[in-house]
């Protein structure tokens, strides 16, 4: 098995990374087998496959799930005639006619009783004893072959060694930046990387650790609580235990949590751990890249410590997710990694919310591999291929001094600084930043390539980050351009030649003026209306800046206050649905089918149009049965910063205008241009009071989408089919509702459920009463 | 969770007890409370709910699967009022007001990323860190209401030990005896009880210990290959490296796995294990119980080294599943433990085949607490109730010198002694045993009880055991006769008073001869045709003897020969289907509705019938149909030691005697009456050549049974519902048929799966063709 390790749900899911679910595998007898590297994940691949097969002991390998799953690099690759040469076909024979095969029956799977199960289990030990000797001979045939060396443990650092972290996974990448530049500084610290993790080969395990060793970190990328330490922490106990020689001071050992849930770990943290183990009492039980401010496991770690290599280029482009920026950098990363000698890394943060999320590439380029495995956190270049991220985002906090500032801006070299914040400003002339422009979108459209953007901003990139000289580098472009197009014909290919060449032509520098004079700043996060929760804790997650939540800011059972997505405004569409009341028969199908809850109707009396915005549109109910909604004046309204885009209101929109072609009764209109009164109109709409319709005489569909959804404004993907059904079921049961969500899908968690508090019945029995019209009902 | 703790499934499954599936919880962050006797399974679970609404951390207590989940033994019961006493109420209602609720809406379950999820990960441990102090207040509140006195680890033996187990879970009961032993003859010896296993609270633990301790056995009833060790053993291991007093040299700790799958654990086995500790380089792992001549972990142990203890009665009963023989037994625990001051333990042990295995019961009653964790090896008391036995198995191994022998016999006590096979008759001799012998069937049947062996062969033992004097067990038997039948009326009651007192009328003492004269002897486990492995590893099994299979016996991967249910002849059937070919219509449907594949028809050439046993019975074939079968004989056969008795052939049968009333074209007759013969007409049965129908040509139902069974004789309980599916799937596909057992019944493996090679087709493609066959038609 070959797995991206990643995290087990436990206050809350994590689609991240770390290893607690391999640790949670240690029990079944599979052996463990860990990279720690893009190309580890190939080799130590081939080596699990070389060992199983000679071994006869089931391998699981894995590599840290996103940060190395996820992780572009430029590796030596391994041909089909290495793993020819590397496998022994006579164990393959002999594995596959140990199959459960008619020609050979046999019985497998049987039960046993205690009078013979406990022996056969035994039967078994002589295999796993030579586990490790096997795959210590698939690692040296293996390097005869590639003259890449790999260790079941392998140390690296001062040869007389104090300090040593004990590691595994991409952590390791970081750990040894540390350790290398700690002994170049005559520090004597060391770094053990665990490659075969089980069977754990005590005594291998010792003999790479030099005898000079005094004090061991174990690092553990999980946590178990309720055991003494973690695993990784108690193996090393266990292994000096048993293998350290007779008549030395055993090491003394302790234990460090990190990089859970793919949390940052770098090279700082390294150094902070070693740091701990000069301390008179370390704390036996660590945690580092947080800060524990409830009981204080936690390292402190110097943010100042860097050890990115000297010569490497440093690039940071923000998107939005499916706009292209990440295919795009992707496409740059194999560019340069492919055509010049180059090595490139390319790593992609996103959030679980998927498409319309904030996407931050970060790539590095430089003449040596290279093992940076963690985030930039200095950039040479930035790149925001939103125009709409300056108003919220701060773009430009890992710039470096000097670096090189790309916007996608609908405004030109002479526009533009206007239309920044006063803080963009500021930091554009601290940092004192070369600032380019283009308008993407435009170049696109022109060359025929409408929405695609990441053409041209790649184009533009490659001419002024300087990372090729400009010529050399738009001939790799187009050399790209050839091989992904070239079957297309000329036409495609001279559309997206032109496509290049317009880019550099559209490519201006900005002037920066002397000082900053904006009149815009940058929008707060959440509106001073929310909720204090919402303000200390969601708000700085929407803002990037999660990881300085200290633990004390965190439920301590991963409850959560609901009804947070009200605030977040995402704005994430291009295009929102515009009402036309004249061509509209008010049949209710559009907020319906809308999955975000974002655009809603409502019934209320004339009376309120008093205190209307002059932009808010109504006409008559269209129902008139001498009801109680009789005479009263009917809208339907757009949440326009709530709106995904998706368009799906439109589509399922029955209604068409007989003298517009293609005009229904809602209609997609660009965002900015209706943005401010449509925000306006929204809020408006939101206290109206809202039409109740009793459960019993409730009015079917139209009825329903009069209520309130519970269910609104969910993390969903834009134009996702799974929510309208949990919308729906908030409106039709309201505040008796409980949500359980069945759907697997990480995206719709953390959406909206039930606000108010429980209606009671005039019995006053609330729950049992709900709980029957549930089970009946639903 | 309260759980009985149960063997994983591995090389093979098994229903029995170890620590395997409770040690893969041990990452989930439960509490896990361990008990170690019946009295601890009660008490553990009180003091489980006590903690866990304090500590708001989830609990799995657990106790051994069989070993202590079905012992029966005395207990102190805790009432409902302390309970009430114990438990508060405030954090009840707390723990509920946390529920997920309409009433307060709340989140959980959401989606976290790398940001947040680390320190919200971290938020619970001030929870974890208050687990050991609450449990132990738990246990404070719990000993000042009862007295029983427990700590998150108990210590026990020498106060100056130098060699101590650590070790959980009923083997605690008799390492307790072994210590205890050990410790009067004057050895420095001790144990740690683990009861609060997660959290492991390493300070606790090193505090119990004595200082003087120089070496640890860590006892672990569970196996992780690719460990550097088992869990208990690493967690000994790294407490000491935590909390072991600075300055003292750290005691020595090897590690022992016992017990997997309920294997027997015996005070010799504890000593052995602290014999180990004695030597100069003791094994680092070893393992006790088991002979392993392969990798050489195992320990001897001194199987004379027996710690039971004075005026404990030890009583074993020899009986066939569902016979009753555990229900009688298990009640005669409560008469005795309920109604006198004496203490009593019941446990049953039977193999996983269910109804039709043979059942043992091992009874102890003494003055003390019984703590004896393990089988009876030396019996004061032998009854057994299937006269059938005493032809396959060795009764009275475990009787002591000058113990009680009571036979269930049809033969009374003059007769009886001739009936017996020689081997048996010297043991009667050899070891002076007192011999009586009631036909309990008889008396039943007399008594209008019909059956209900059971009650007659309890009084038997009341009356000659010697555990009550005579009458006053006579007594009690009848007080507890009143408590149960009380209320269905006088009859009932007499006729059960009348049985008791006819049993002890009907039981006779055997003048036992000076001399051993018996022509019969125990008849050798299978026939001496089996093949090698039958002979070596299956009838070692069979025979009770399987504790005796060393290592190198069994299978390295659990991979074991198909068609050894044919060797094993359980004869369990006390009546079996004899043919009557007059009344039968040949229709195919008994043979196949048996679940056993034990009744078999077969067409042949009349020139067979030459070398046919006289009793062999044939009629000419009835179908004439001009085809390849005209003209030949038919024979519909019982296998009579394979039969188990159900009479579904014969519920089924739909051919019915005009002349006789409920007479149809088979007949269940008493076994015995026909065993000799119908053995030999199985015999011949079997060597008449198999027709064959081709596939395509197969004659429906009668041909389908015209074809060998390739699943035969299975395991499965007496007319089990789901094997002649499976069967006549055999029967159809034949050798092409791999049979997966979905059933999830333990008692179905262990069937007889196809024995003869592939048979390929004219294309020698025999695989995909057969793939194909399957997927069509099954």
């Amino acid at each position: 098995f070959h797995v991206s390790a990643r995290t087990l749900a436990t206050h809350a899911l994590s689609i991240f990374g770390d290893h607690s679910d391999v640790m949670t595998a240690r029990t079944t007898g599979f052996a463990l087998l860990a990279s720690s590297s893009v190309q580890e994940a190939q080799d130590m691949a081939m080596i699990a496959h070389m060992s199983t097969l000679k071994a006869r002991v089931p391998f699981l390998h894995f590599f840290d799930g996103f940060r190395t799953s996820h992780e572009v690099n430029k590796v030596d690759l391994l041909f089909d005639e290495d793993v020819r040469t590397l496998i022994d076909e006579e164990l393959v024979k002999a594995h596959r006619e140990r199959a459960l095969n008619p020609d050979n029956p046999v019985l497998r799977g049987s039960a046993q009783n205690p009078d013979a199960f406990f022996q056969a289990r035994e039967a078994c030990n002589g295999f796993y004893m030579a586990v490790p000797g096997t795959v210590r001979d698939s690692m040296a045939r293996f390097e005869k072959l590639t003259g890449r060396r790999y260790g079941l443990f392998d140390y690296s650092g001062a040869p007389d060694a104090e300090r040593v972290l004990v590691q595994m996974g991409s952590g390791v990448g970081a750990s040894h930046e540390a350790v290398n530049r700690l002994v170049t500084e005559g520090q004597k610290v060391g770094l053990v990387t665990v490659r075969l993790y089980r069977p754990f080969d005590a005594q291998a395990f010792v003999d790479v650790l030099p005898k000079t060793v005094r004090a061991i970190a174990a690092m553990d990328r999980t946590k178990e609580p309720g055991a003494i330490g973690e695993p990784l922490y108690q193996d090393v106990v266990t292994a000096l235990a048993e293998a350290w020689p007779d008549g030395k001071a055993v090491p003394k050992v302790i234990g460090g949590r990190y990089g859970l849930s793919s949390k940052e770990y770098t090279p700082a943290m390294a150094k902070a751990a070693l740091d701990e183990l000069t301390a008179a009492k370390p704390k036996r039980h660590f945690t580092v890249g947080i800060v524990d401010d409830v009981t204080h496991l936690s390292l402190k770690w110097d943010e100042e410590f860097d050890t990115e290599a000297k010569g490497v280029t440093r690039a940071i482009f923000y998107g939005l997710g499916a706009d292209g920026t990440v295919g795009a950098t992707k496409n740059t990363v194999k560019i340069i990694g492919e055509n010049t000698p180059l090595h490139a890394q390319g790593y992609f943060v996103y959030d679980s919310k998927k498409s319309g999320a904030i996407t931050v590439s970060h790539l590095r380029f430089g003449p040596k591999p290279i093992e940076s495995t963690y985030l930039i956190r200095q950039a040479d270049f930035v790149a925001c291929h939103q125009f709409e991220f300056m108003e919220k985002l701060d773009v430009l906090a890992l710039a470096r001094n000097g670096a090189t500032f790309l916007l996608n801006s609908p405004y030109g070299p002479n526009e533009v600084w206007g239309k920044l914040p006063r803080e963009t400003q500021e930091q554009i002339l601290a940092k004192k930043l070369k600032f380019y422009v283009v308008d993407a979108l435009a170049v696109a459209k022109q060359a025929g390539l409408a929405g695609r953007i990441n053409t041209v901003t790649q184009a533009c990139f490659f001419a002024i980050s300087g990372i090729l000289p400009r010529e050399e580098a738009i001939e790799k472009i187009k050399e790209a351009i050839r091989k992904t197009y070239g079957k297309r014909g000329d036409t495609v290919l001279n559309r997206n030649f032109a496509a290049v060449d317009a880019s550099l032509a559209a490519l201006r520098e900005v002037k920066v003026p002397a000082r900053a004079d904006s009149l815009l700043t940058r929008r707060p996060i959440v509106p001073r209306a929310a909720p204090d929760f919402v303000q200390r804790v969601t708000a700085m997650m929407m803002d990037g800046k999660g990881d300085l939540l200290p633990v004390s800011a965190m439920p301590v059972d991963g409850t959560f206050p609901t009804a947070t997505t009200q605030w977040e405004k995402r704005s994430i569409a291009l295009e929102i649905p515009i009402w036309d009341p004249k061509v509209c028969t008010q049949c209710a199908i559009c907020p319906l089918a809308c999955p975000h809850a974002a655009i809603r109707m409502n019934v209320f009396s004339p009376d309120e149009m008093k205190r209307a915005p002059s932009t808010f549109k109504a006409v008559p109910w269209s129902r008139k049965d001498g009801g109680p909604l009789d005479g009263m004046l009917y809208s339907l309204q757009v949440a326009p910063e709530d709106c995904t885009g998706c368009g799906i209101c439109v589509d399922v929109c029955p209604s068409r205008s007989k003298e517009v072609v293609k005009h229904k009764a809602i209609n997609m209109a660009p965002k900015l241009e209706h943005l401010e009164e449509e925000r306006a109109n929204y809020e408006f709409f939101l206290s109206l009071p809202e039409v109740r319709p009793s459960f019993d005489t409730i009015d079917g569909l139209r009825g329903s989408q009069l209520r309130q959804p519970l269910f609104e404004y969910s993390g969903a993907c834009t134009g996702c089919g799974e929510t309208p059904y949990l919308k729906l079921l908030s409106q039709l049961y309201g505040d008796r509702l409980m949500i359980a969500n069945a759907t697997g899908c990480s995206s719709i968690y953390g959406g909206n459920l039930p606000t108010t508090p429980w209606a009671k019945n005039a019995d006053g029995q609330g729950p049992t009463w709900a709980n029957s019209l549930f089970e009946d009902n639903a």
